[in-house]
């Protein structure tokens, strides 16, 4: 990076403009660069890597932080990185791509749900370097300033060394009911499911409905998992890949390249 | 798997019910074990790893395939394989879930933002054996006769072996333009982005809009890429993790863990 310019920052999440999550990112990045906010106007929560293909997108600018620039995007956490990108950056250098702090955990399997981390991991595509936050909280209220030294710490450190390898960084902190935060761990993605339940009911009509609900659940003992970290009281830190490929399952499918079908 | 007890296998796609390429699935399927088919009821290309949270969802049973069981669902991919897996099967174990076959590529980067691939990624993540199928032609019409054969082989082999490490295969199938399939190449995820551009434009009353498009691009010219055996006529098979960790980058980040912040 250009030590004369200042780092160009674009900060993004799933909650909307107005969640305190992001609130808190945009006081912590415009002290450390040029900062735009690109948002969703409705909730996303969940809304994985989808992008908007089949309807138009629209962009408004908002005036909601003092001095910076910030739009509401009518499309997915994923829109808002590429419409931020491509139109109203018109592809100039990305230093940093923030997304969130989320309003609840994105450890684990829910890296994959989520539409913070999927907007940080598009920007990742990109080969920008990208972090998700989400604390461990759901609660609008929630308490984000034992936070904001670490995640400015870890916003600091990838601005001055960059990420090799991966340019995604998945940041989760721990829920402030555990306490002080104790330290930052690296870790691996803790292999997790939910356990669904679907809420059966009536609506007004008659007709019947199914509404997702259920419980997150880990079985993996295994050491170096980000829920183990969160649950020591750790922040933990996933470097993410877009390469989904499992290179060591590939011999054992080789055997698949022999099969000539009868045609 | 039981010998005596004929296989279960779920179909799904993200192109809905009437696509061409789903009722390509049913009849291959229909011949290898007991079937249930649960799809969207409106096109879910793109629509990633996104679930339902925050609407209820519908289920409505239909008529479409001869004696098979099926469902409409108002949910994404993902909704439908939890459907399926919770409300109409009450957690019987699936053998096999297959998606698809997609109309247009899922091959490099598109495996993220693909409908298809998700859902197959979802019954991945609860252990089911699951393939995603794409054929490279976007066509509503488009000739899924000469994969017939190979999707029937790489259905009986998973049947048959079970998948080890990755439940997951990314499975695309070459543009019938490209002359006969000269066969199957396991892979990796080629790297690739979509170079984008939005259209821009006014709608009726005024209002701007943009249109999102673009080209897919690679510059990955390494071996063993999906996009390559595609391009070679081949049938590109990848093994695929829902484990984003980059383990990797993990000893790049350590010293990040000796970070204290000014709190």
């Amino acid at each position: 990076m250009d030590k004369n310019r200042r780092p160009l920052i674009l900060v993004t999440n799933d909650d909307g403009m107005f969640a305190p999550g992001i609130r808190n990112l945009v006081e912590i990045a415009r002290h450390m660069g040029e900062v735009i906010v690109v948002a969703p106007n409705s909730p996303q929560s969940a809304k994985g890597h989808a992008v908007t293909l089949a309807d138009p997108i629209r962009l408004n600018k908002v005036n909601v932080f003092d001095n910076i620039e910030a739009y509401e995007c009518s499309g997915t956490p994923v829109d808002c990185v590429k419409l931020a990108k491509n139109i109203l950056l018109k592809n100039r250098k990305i230093d940093l791509c923030v997304s969130g702090i989320n309003h609840g955990s994105n450890a684990s399997i829910n890296i994959l749900y989520s539409g913070t981390i999927s907007a940080a991991m598009e920007a990742s595509i990109e080969g920008i370097n990208s972090i998700g936050f989400s604390l461990e909280d759901y609660d609008m209220n929630a308490n984000f300033k034992p936070a904001t030294p670490w995640v400015k710490s870890i916003m600091e450190y990838v601005l001055s060394n960059s990420l090799v390898g991966s340019k995604l960084l998945n940041v989760n902190i721990p829920h402030p009911s555990l306490g002080p935060i104790r330290g930052m761990k690296v870790c691996r993605q803790a292999e997790g499911r939910w356990e669904e339940e679907f809420v059966e009911g009536e609506d007004p009509r008659g007709q019947k409905f199914y509404w997702l609900t259920g419980n997150f659940a880990t079985h993996d003992t295994g050491p170096g998992t980000d829920i183990n970290a969160l649950r020591e009281g750790y922040i933990s830190i996933v470097p993410s890949l877009h390469d989904l490929t499992h290179h060591k399952a590939i011999p054992s499918l080789i055997s698949l390249e022999g099969i000539n079908p009868i045609i």
